[in-house]
């Protein structure tokens, strides 16, 4: 059975300002020291399992030419592009529609398009395993990530080590972000993993779990399947999709779904989630800087300075996030970096539109 | 008798990097919300003294033309090019000279271009106060300020309070930038101030005070002074000055003086001697922030920002200095501000001379 994949390119994170934009986000942007975008780390990581023609991004319009340009090769039909956001759920359903039209039954990867991932191999092999367990029978397949310190920032998925399918083990429960004496708790316990948002299935597994959780959004992904390679097709997704609920695969199908199984994952998985990251991924200076552009530092330590044309000079800095844009640099302790959205409620409210 | 000024301007300091720079020193900034440059409140403030056709200004040949700009109806030839930086002896010597030219006798205020007054009705009383003990006799005035902390960056000068002459005091000794705890014990004895640099003498009491303390010095400055208005004027200058010994006027001639007194000043004084001053000197937001130019502040506070055209976004900031320009931004934590020049050093060993 092929394997196919629809990755998820939708985002419009705020938390990377000033460089992602509301014309250029995260996906788009290259966070690592070898200078490839997030989208191109995503597609080059499944290759192994995955055809070129067989990706799938989910997106939305206005980022259709980034797609074009920074995944060349790519066949510009399997470039969906959502007429509004509505969750995963109806995003996922959309590329199952699509990747339905080409075959009868396929199995299906469905990826975040802005997580890092350092050791591709070991998330090939993972991957690998699941195809194999979505492929044995009606399974719903996840990949979860064994957790290394109490996050309180990320879903944790408890599976039980009795039941196993292969190398998968049968989920128990999905939880919600927990406080911090809760995360302890279950990073203690050893049976709670982090939810990665990454999914594996056959088509026709899937299909039949829309069709038992989420009857109303199925029959609108049929009837925009249908239209799919008429000329219809761009009228009825923009009259169609705008209509079907929103709502998560978690929420919608997989906390009450049968036969969910989870991989653990221990490939050093970054969800990349805000500046303090880049401090994480790339390589640092004797002082723990990341620095790159045109950056002098005297006496700074711990620091993220992305300079670009202009002179940085940072003196005395200690952990800060300093990034400089043609338009924008933003200079933030590095224990505000949840304020940055802020800036942009700030910005917003002014007019300012120019700098989202 | 005329009261004339000669004004030092030829500093280039470093500190105000990147906002001054070789070709645009500190003097010739502005650093307060008036907009006006330092030099030209320092002329503003001496005018109900001293006319501008008798006010001159020592510089050197490459900020002449700035020099012309910021004091419109200046005349030209007041403008005196010091071939190279001498210190402060021969920079006084050479406007002597040049006053010498014009009147038979005269008071002449000496005084920086780069420090900054809050009350100037009090400075010019206490002025017209220093004219008064000049024009009294032989007397070397000189204008001390009150010291309100135990600053370790300045000298001090010590008076007696028993021997006065009008409102000023004999000064017993100077002495050089004191430890802290000496800096204490001077305030606690109430009996000295901080030298200003800034000095009140008649033309014909320096000459005698150059001819007994720095008799070489005064027979090049002659020799200068002679060919001043004769088309020899600048080949002569070129000729002797680079010749003069480097001395400074506190050490070369009023450490070793007769009859030096001291007028106690208590007129808002700032030397503005790094851009920690701008902190007390602007307007402050009600989170003791300075901010100017394009700057959205989120959580901020006690910091100094000056942004230019480019949005500088300060989030979660304490205690900084970021300061924006068409080439290069200086972010610097307010404790490191003496590092400033560490980074020039770098500039400079770069041979990135641009950003100088």
């Amino acid at each position: 059975m092929k394997t196919t994949a629809l990755i998820m390119a939708g985002g419009r994170g705020e938390r990377f300002w000033p460089r992602s934009r509301r014309n250029l986000p995260k996906q788009f942007l290259s966070m690592t020291d070898d200078g490839k975008t997030m989208i191109q780390l995503t597609v080059e990581r499944i290759r192994p399992l995955v055809e070129l023609e067989d990706v799938y991004i989910a997106t939305n319009a206005s980022y259709k030419a980034l797609v074009l340009e920074q995944l060349p090769g790519l066949p510009e039909q399997n470039i969906l592009c959502e007429p509004v956001g509505r969750n995963t759920a109806p995003c996922i359903g959309l590329g199952a529609a699509h990747i339905a039209k080409k075959y009868e039954d396929a199995v299906m990867l469905v990826l975040p398009s802005d997580h890092l991932i350092k050791r591709n191999d070991v998330f090939a092999d993972t991957l690998r395993a699941a195809v194999g367990v979505a492929e044995a029978g009606e399974n719903l397949v996840t990949i979860g990530i064994t957790p290394n310190y109490p996050e309180t920032g990320y879903g944790y998925i408890r599976y039980s080590k009795e039941t196993r399918q292969g190398e998968a083990y049968a989920v128990e429960r999905f939880v919600e972000k927990p406080d911090r004496e809760t995360a302890k708790q279950y990073l203690a316990e050893g049976t709670y993993l982090w939810n990665s948002g990454m999914f594996v299935w056959k088509l026709s597994t899937i299909w039949k779990n829309f069709a038992k959780y989420l009857p109303e959004m199925k029959a609108g992904l049929e009837t925009i399947g249908t239209a799919v390679g008429t000329p219809r097709e761009d009228d009825v997704l923009q009259e169609v999709f705008p209509r079907l609920a929103s709502e998560s695969i978690d929420y919608g199908i997989m906390e009450k779904a049968e036969n969910i199984f989870i991989l653990p994952g221990d490939f050093g998985w970054d969800d990349v989630g805000s500046w303090l990251a880049v401090g994480r991924i790339r390589k640092t200076d004797g002082q723990n800087n990341v620095l790159s552009g045109n950056v002098v530092s005297v006496g700074s330590s711990d620091c993220v300075i992305q300079g670009g044309g202009k002179l940085i000079a940072a003196v005395g800095l200690r952990d800060m996030i300093v990034v400089d844009t043609e338009d924008a640099t933003l200079i933030c302790a590095k224990e505000s970096a949840g304020d940055i959205k802020k800036v942009l409620e700030q910005l917003r409210d002014a007019g300012r539109d120019e700098y989202l």
